[in-house]
């Protein structure tokens, strides 16, 4: 029971992966994507292993071309059309065909948002020189690799400690450059609670990393309209290349004067099904809100995990089935270099904010045991409410196997285990893969 | 309010985590721990490791010695002395002094069974010829290890490709052994089914091990009293060493007599709290049941990593607290060169024997995104019962970083969770760690 013409307003994780399951469960269902960059389901999180040359060739980021979408599941993919209007009214959008720099309005009977997050880009004198960027799309990654290639710069400013900050900064140092990181937090990871943070900090720091933190960005001079150093409230930075790690936005400014709601952080408000305040059109991924499901409110999280579930729980819904989104715990992972990094739940400083009382356990183990090679250091954090010892949150930092050890407390927050839960759990263990305890269980019997 | 004398019998994981459980809980308390063995608290598992030489000294096996246990703890560990008897009525046990070959009799208040599991050696021609070795103790490995040094097998005979004979396997091969290996079952890995074991049979085979399945052991031939041979219902094959692997059994032979009753394969009767059927006896460890989560039965498992938390559980009840042993989930976990294998809950076979009605999903991803450096192949295997999808069991067989994945569906298990909780879990992704969608829950995605 097609609901008529779909049309979805953004072609990568969320807006694909929702046409897709669109496409399978209703054959014969008129889709069409509009896409205002050149590419379609594309790994965006592996933009800073492209730019240090660890993937050979952007294309290896890209799950699925246009045409393939086309020629192979007969979706009417437009790539260079973006779409600049919604009048819900009269169930059409307007769309400016880039390339022609032609504007149609195009008719819907079902509509998907799916427009993504921009890197924020605040208003600082001297932002807009050349050899500043931020990372969002495919074509930003390949913009920053170019500019490499053809510059090859040796020293860069990264201004930002969160995930793509870090990952810029074990990229860039790759290629030889000196690296140096702004962040006006006093730590990096502001996910993270600072005890934690210090962990990453000092490993950077002995990486080569020039860590400046406490320092608020002032101004880039640029010289012939290309940056040439980057000044904060304490010092002066030379900078050939500068990275901006700032945070991202949700790209909502579409439904400006449309009765279409917006939310958390000004994304595009959705219920459980990821259908906006207007019945017929739907949000998924970076643009649209998504459930914390321990701060039991609305969040706004943009990660590629989130935006392919959501499209598919979209996807879903839009051919007639009916699924919730239940949320996200707010889960992340990354690595600098060798050390491995990785959060989930509520942090200390959210606990603060909340008033909730909690007790919390951080412990040092090893990811193997003592005696195997490669058994090497993992810190592990872990939160519990204080009265019930409910698992709250936790943090890992450490060596290889340490950070997706994370998806166990995961799925333990989720199923409202307690720490003496965690403890009891029949985890597994061998002497390549684990301490006799597992560290996560290490963590969770000093809660009991 | 210490419950007098503490009387331990055997000091092994299970034993000496009671036994520094009830120390830490009870300064005053008197403790003796019995053990036949010249070691404590090793980590039996690290055998195969040590015998490669990957680690370098077999000390580093030992978590604590005795005299550590007798100095900084206030334990009275004697060594080489092992408990022939129990006197329940009169609350006494007859030790015999191995080394100074004479017997007496010691009091207890409570006592606690931790005497572990033998390898099983059965009955055929020629097994007790010199070269021939189970593993269990220590001290065992110890000997495979001098036996090695002493006379440089070059052709090795594994009997058994459960979890000690693929880690052997391993180990002989980087000893530069020609290996041999024998199952009379159709698979190795029989706790694993058979599509899933196939893959860990093809690997071993193109790395070097000569695997013979469906053959059945008959004899050993010797000359001099030490092996040259080994006989199978098809083949004789040369053998300079050979290593035992055909499974455990429970030493529980010291309740014979007594009103301590056994159960599940022999092994010694528990209640949830290691409590044996004669109060103030207590059994823990590889020589007591467990009690399985999904089968929701008694079941006996001779496993490191229950050992200890039997200790736990075992020394917090003997020391005035109250703590039960949920249970076991029959997780396992090991590997084969690279060549990483785990699982947990039931296996199809277990299943189809249940009369359970269940579903399958077999899935093939890659352990990192495909496009970054180290992505290799991962084989998930889930199942969930048929009417409500609850998770019942999985296997995973895949290279670098994937057996440790069963931990988050260990946790689902015991939370009973289904296979659409696992795809709606907010799992960690980011490309040096996983596909977007983590492994475990593209096979969910299957059952859904």
């Amino acid at each position: 029971m097609s609901k008529g013409k779909l049309v979805v307003v953004g072609g990568d994780a969320a807006g694909m992966s929702a046409a897709s399951k669109v496409r399978r469960e209703q054959p014969d269902r008129e889709i069409v994507v509009f896409e205002r960059g050149n590419h379609t389901s594309y790994a965006a999180c592996g933009m800073p292993y492209f730019i240090a040359g660890q993937v050979s060739d952007s294309d290896q980021l890209i799950a699925r071309k246009p045409a393939v979408f086309r020629e192979k599941q007969n979706i009417d993919v437009r790539t260079r059309h973006e779409v600049i209007n919604i009048d819900v009214d009269s169930k059409k959008v307007e769309v400016r065909n880039i390339k022609e720099d032609s504007t149609f309005w195009e008719s819907y009977d079902e509509l998907l948002i799916a427009t993504g997050a921009s890197p924020i880009r605040p208003d600082f004198e001297g932002i807009d020189s050349d050899g500043i960027f931020g990372l969002s799309t495919l074509q930003t990654g390949i913009d920053v690799f170019k500019y490499i290639e053809k510059h090859s710069p040796k020293k860069a400013v990264i201004v930002g400690g969160g995930y793509i900050g870090i990952e810029m900064a074990e990229a860039l140092l790759d290629l030889d450059m000196e690296v140096t990181l702004f962040d006006m937090a006093p730590q990096v990871m502001t996910t993270m609670d600072k005890d934690m943070a210090d962990l990453i900090a000092e490993y950077m720091r002995e990486s080569g990393v020039n860590l400046f933190l406490n320092e608020k960005l002032d101004s880039f001079e640029a010289k012939n309209g290309t940056v040439t150093s980057v000044l904060t409230d304490q010092r002066e930075v030379e900078a050939e290349l500068v990275i901006l790690g700032m945070g991202v936005k949700p790209n909502a400014a579409l439904t400006d004067g449309t009765p279409i709601e917006t939310g958390v952080k000004g994304a595009i408000k959705v219920d459980k099904k990821l259908q906006t305040s207007v019945p017929g059109i739907w949000a998924a991924g970076d643009c649209a809100e998504s459930y914390h499901l321990i701060k039991k409110e609305k969040t706004w999280i943009a990660l590629g995990t989130v935006a392919n579930k959501h499209g598919l729980v979209a996807g879903i819904n839009l051919s007639g089935g009916d699924l919730e989104f239940p949320g996200v715990c707010g889960t992340a992972i990354t690595k600098f270099k060798d050390l491995e990094i990785s959060r989930t739940g509520l942090s200390e400083k959210e606990l603060e904010e909340s008033g909730i009382k909690y007790k919390t356990a951080m412990i040092e183990s090893r990811t193997r045991s003592g005696y195997y090679p490669g058994s090497d250091k993992i810190n592990v954090k872990l939160i519990a409410e204080e009265n019930n010892g409910k698992i709250l949150g936790g943090q890992i930092v450490g060596f290889a196997g340490s950070a997706k050890r994370i998806d166990t407390i995961v799925t333990a927050i989720t199923a409202g285990m307690t720490a003496q839960n965690i403890v009891d759990l029949d985890l597994s263990y061998a002497p390549p893969f684990s301490p006799v305890w597992d560290p996560v269980q290490t963590a969770a019997r000093r809660l009991v």
